[in-house]
């Protein structure tokens, strides 16, 4: 079956995905390479940091390389020019007798953007960049969410936020008696172990870590075997005490498990990261940047409901990812009743990207709107 | 063009749509005619209560009668048999050449059910229900919601009550200063108004009226001539020293004004109607049926939070229409807050029958999940 542009680069995008969780602080990359009559010949994707890039893998996997005569071949980002962990892809695809190259998007390095592109086309590939070819927003939006951290690392040298809240309809993430397992159903939840596994860490509060002495690992077979990290947002490093005890202890590496916290915390067999307090809380701009210098390239944002309040005050989020019951609580406990504004034009404006729905459950996916 | 069994439906569905909020207590039925090829021929609906029903208003729509010859007719309820304000449609039907009657719903009145399709049917006219002949799921809802009050009131004889509320993501219908104005769009407002008119009357607390002096008219060119109803839940009929400045005085007929309380009310020109308490709210369930003997069959509640409230708690309510906006308001009035539940599995179920967008808001709307 003949692949048009758009099939195509959604088929390098699917492939991508498998590489989501993996292979931070590099790009989530897909790689589709078509036979000279647009049948599909291979795929490939970038499996893990320090593996070979997804083009590469695509490549390999076809064993008479005579069929590359007159190929195409789809890869959601620009090839690299430059040697790394890896050698250069753009070197190596000139090597073949390819026809055509279209990549989703530029690399955003400002050193090498265009630099593969060029080395492409100087061998008399002709390389295209897809948004040249195809109008289609749905396909471009993806390609940039498939490597939406590694875009936003590389640019603003910080890690990617994400929030993750689950509420009743009415807004609600407990009842007033605090109980809250479980508002939103098992289908919901188990996609949450999927997002997880999509980041390097998951960010806590103190409150939260002793009130519900959560898990926090990933119980979805895909990610079975990642220790995530975790941060514990925690000022005055209380946590210490509560911690060796902890499920969280029990289930991850105690290397993986950070303190961020505002003074010097003695006497602990735990990792203490310093972060500035901005009045009573953390200066999460600079959270941001510390997480990044400490290899912490993305984090997933789980409560309670002080530090949502606190990300959403500072406009310190990259996305929100809203799970919603159909079912209404009442009074109790909102996610963000800790953010008190003074008029309805301070709210803060988000944009939907996406909705999926989880049997009755639902699932928004919103930006900031700046 | 011929069109299909749903295609026709649909059709018939959309011209009784037309009705919505003009012939209550009567159902909205549409009518649609096909010649013997399946083409459309013409297409009616019930305008008025005491009007031409919709099978009438489309036979007339016929200049030449000839051309019902082998005609099919569509229509979203079954003809009727009885003669009331206006013939007998199955009656008239049978004078026509027509081959075949569909029809959406059995009517609900258990006197008269099934005797529109013997009628039919006795006169050699081939007659069948709409579900007989196609799955089609998505029709069956529109049938129902079509008439879903008029079945209400049939079924239980009493009022049909709707919610609508309008709230920011995280489920506030104001801030803590009480500012409210604007949270959702437009666009969303605009569409409050259009629904509005769909219903006999609106319910608004006294708390809210006092504190907004809203006007409750329908701002929506459908409905620019309907003087809806007010009916004001107000136990202690205090309202009666604030109406005769109100907003709601001006711009409606004192007739279609009705404050509802528990007791007495002297020296007032308003309506004033009786309805028993339970604790420290009215009986709901008493209310819709007081409601239904005062000729309101059907009402769309405004609020504030604490009607919201005692409507969630007694479950008296048949739909919720939720518009909500992308945007985070913190602290702030809940519309559910004063509903209080000892448990999760005391949780309000709900049901999304559709969901609607209105630029960036979204409207989802529900039914209870018994």
């Amino acid at each position: 079956m003949s692949l048009s542009h758009e099939q195509a680069m959604l088929l390098a995008i699917e492939e991508g995905q498998k590489g989501w969780g993996f292979v931070s602080p590099n790009p989530a990359v897909g790689c589709v390479i078509l036979d000279s009559s647009n049948n599909l010949l291979s795929k490939g994707y970038h499996k893990k940091f320090g593996g070979p890039h997804a083009e590469i893998n695509a490549l390999n996997a076809i064993k008479n390389k005579s069929l590359l005569k007159e190929a195409t071949v789809y890869v959601t980002l620009e090839p690299c020019a430059h040697e790394g962990k890896t050698p250069s892809c753009a070197l190596e695809l000139v090597n073949y007798p390819i026809k055509k190259i279209i990549y989703g998007i530029t690399d955003p390095n400002p050193l090498v953007a265009g630099k593969g592109h060029e080395i492409l086309s100087k061998s008399n590939i002709q390389t295209h960049c897809f948004s040249d070819l195809s109008n289609s927003d749905s396909v471009n939006v993806l390609l940039e969410e498939l490597c939406e951290t590694f875009l936003y690392n590389i640019n603003q040298k910080k890690a990617f936020i994400a929030l993750k809240v689950a509420t009743s309809l009415d807004g609600k993430i407990a009842l007033e008696n605090g109980e809250s397992q479980w508002i939103t159903n098992e289908h919901s939840r188990y996609y949450v172990h999927f997002l997880r596994g999509k980041y390097d860490a998951i960010i806590v509060g103190r409150g939260t870590l002793e009130k519900d002495n959560p898990k926090l690992n990933i119980r979805h077979e895909k990610y079975a075997n990642k220790d995530i990290k975790i941060v514990i947002l925690d000022p005055q490093g209380r946590s210490v005490n509560f911690l060796p005890q902890s499920n969280i202890n029990k289930l991850h590496n105690k290397n993986n498990i950070f303190i961020i916290c505002d003074k010097k915390i003695s006497s602990t067999d735990f990792n203490t990261i310093y972060c500035p307090m901005e009045g009573s809380s953390f200066n999460l701009a600079a959270l941001q940047k510390i997480l990044y210098e400490n290899h912490i390239y993305s984090a997933f944002v789980e409560g309670g409901n002080f530090v949502y309040s606190e990300f959403l005050k500072q406009k310190t989020f990259n996305t929100l990812y809203h799970f919603t019951a159909p079912k209404i609580l009442g009074a109790g406990l909102g996610w963000s009743d800790l953010l008190k504004l003074k008029s309805l034009d301070q709210s803060i404006l988000l944009k939907k990207q996406s909705q999926m729905e989880f049997k009755e459950d639902s699932l928004s996916t919103y930006v900031l709107n700046l």
